[in-house]
């Protein structure tokens, strides 16, 4: 059964789920967005979500429609009505509908709140169970990748260029050949017990996961090491592996058709993503005094 | 009355003109637009702007929904249905709704079109008339700027920096400190008789006003000059200017707070305006025999 879609106080059957043509989002890109996975009906890392939310609409001058507290019930709300607990949570927030014009809308314009409960079963995630290939690409996007916003077009443009080459993700490389991050996830390699990722900047989006898993780094007896590098250090790497809301930890074991080691999904990744879920479930189990810090 | 709008086959009171949350429009910014200004009921440099709409539409591997004889039909109908000459036409070709997901949907996937008729007053267009102050800002835009898609938050941002500013237009300046263009227009200085803009590259959109302009330059005894400029090469001109569809030659009086020369619309600014607008009142003239040969 087609799911219900949220938008700005009402649960549209799928068909009906419609935006007026003059949304900013539609006309100028102008709309922020998260995803958070839902695993064993908890929302996974929710307040770091929902911190970037807020942080994206501050960045842009974006009215959040709704108080946090509200947006927490609405998403559960939504989930609720969607008899779901096998997928995750798309919310976007637009600058709202207004006459076209570059400038931005009068104060009063009413942001657009749209949510949807797209499928995601972690268990069966075939990216994150047999790892995936990834192909470089020239990372053409704006500078303001901090802010998750909706134009996406380059991403899309990267990924369909990875996919018509046979590969699951694209990793996007900079003017200076250095990687800056997957279509819609952060890259990593592993070099012995070092992990090696990209410093957070403008450059690349603060993930959430990526967040989490530097703090289980310590604990786990590796050097979560933040700099740059290139295609050719990630060739030879020992490891490497791409994180995300929903692709969890996604094993990398082809970049530019070479296999990275024996090709084989590596012992780092496939321990980080055990404690990982070990990490959500926790959360999970101590979500009710969790919450009522919010 | 509020104008209708077009999409996909229908002619929609404004009210009525939605679409899916599901197009990718809304959720990625992957879509192009035109605007063609209608002077006089002539629609300005129409061929030019359908060429360079096809051309958007290729370089995002993004079909076309209709053949452009098609298209011309649709647009004139949507003008005679709302009973405007003083306005101009909006298009836009989104790459149709489907379920979200980075990769381009399936080919079979229907592309929306969506048009409308903004009010477009070219005989009292006050920054036309009056002329603007220009403010520069940091271009923060994505690489393919060639390609006219609707990734426009950073050019909405410019132009509202620019509105705080008290200025009527933004010029964004790249990385090396050169002037690209206008949030929605093509950038000039004048020195003596030399008209200088930035050649056209990926790094800005290849304007037809400024084509147009390109051609009546030699006729008028200007040197037209295509090479870069910095902000404090513009202080000093002789007179500064921008093009665009509905912008037409609009004089720029002032660029962060330097006065260009003595503040007023120069000559050669004043000069070429005229010139374009006889231009387009010539092929308004010779319309049927120029459509003909379409």
């Amino acid at each position: 059964m087609a799911k219900l879609i949220y938008i700005n106080g009402q649960y549209l059957p799928h068909h009906h789920a419609a935006v007026h043509v003059e949304d900013r989002a539609f006309l100028f890109g102008d709309a922020v967005y998260e995803v958070i996975a839902c695993i064993h009906g908890h929302l996974a890392d929710e307040r770091a979500h929902l911190d970037r939310l807020e942080r994206s609409c501050s960045e842009l001058q974006l009215h959040m429609p709704v108080e946090r507290e509200t947006l927490r019930v609405l998403m559960r709300e939504l989930l609720r009505k969607n008899k779901t607990s096998n997928s995750a949570i798309y919310i976007q927030i637009t600058r709202g509908s207004a006459k076209r014009d570059f400038k931005f809308p009068s104060p009063d314009t009413r942001p657009t709140l749209m949510m949807m409960t797209p499928a995601f079963d972690f268990e069966n995630n075939q990216g994150v169970l047999n790892g995936i290939k990834v192909k470089t690409v020239h990372d053409i996007r704006w500078k303001r990748r901090d802010v998750k916003s909706i134009l996406l077009l380059p991403q899309s443009m990267a990924k369909q260029e990875a996919v018509d080459a046979g590969c699951g993700d694209a990793w996007m490389v900079d003017d200076e050949g250095f990687i800056t991050e997957g279509s819609a996830s952060n890259a990593y390699i592993v070099k012995g017990n070092e992990i090696i990722t990209r410093p957070v900047t403008t450059a690349i989006l603060k993930g959430t996961t990526r967040n989490a898993l530097q703090n289980l780094c310590a604990g786990l007896g590796y050097k979560f090491t933040e700099r740059k590098f290139k295609p050719e250090e990630a060739y030879k790497a020992d490891e490497a592996f791409v994180t995300g809301a929903t692709t969890l930890v996604t094993p990398v074991l082809e970049i530019d058709g070479h296999s990275i080691k024996d090709g084989k999904i590596g012992d780092v990744s496939k321990g980080l993503l055990k404690e990982y879920l070990a990490y959500v479930e926790g959360l999970r189990m101590k979500q009710v005094s969790w919450e009522s810090g919010l």
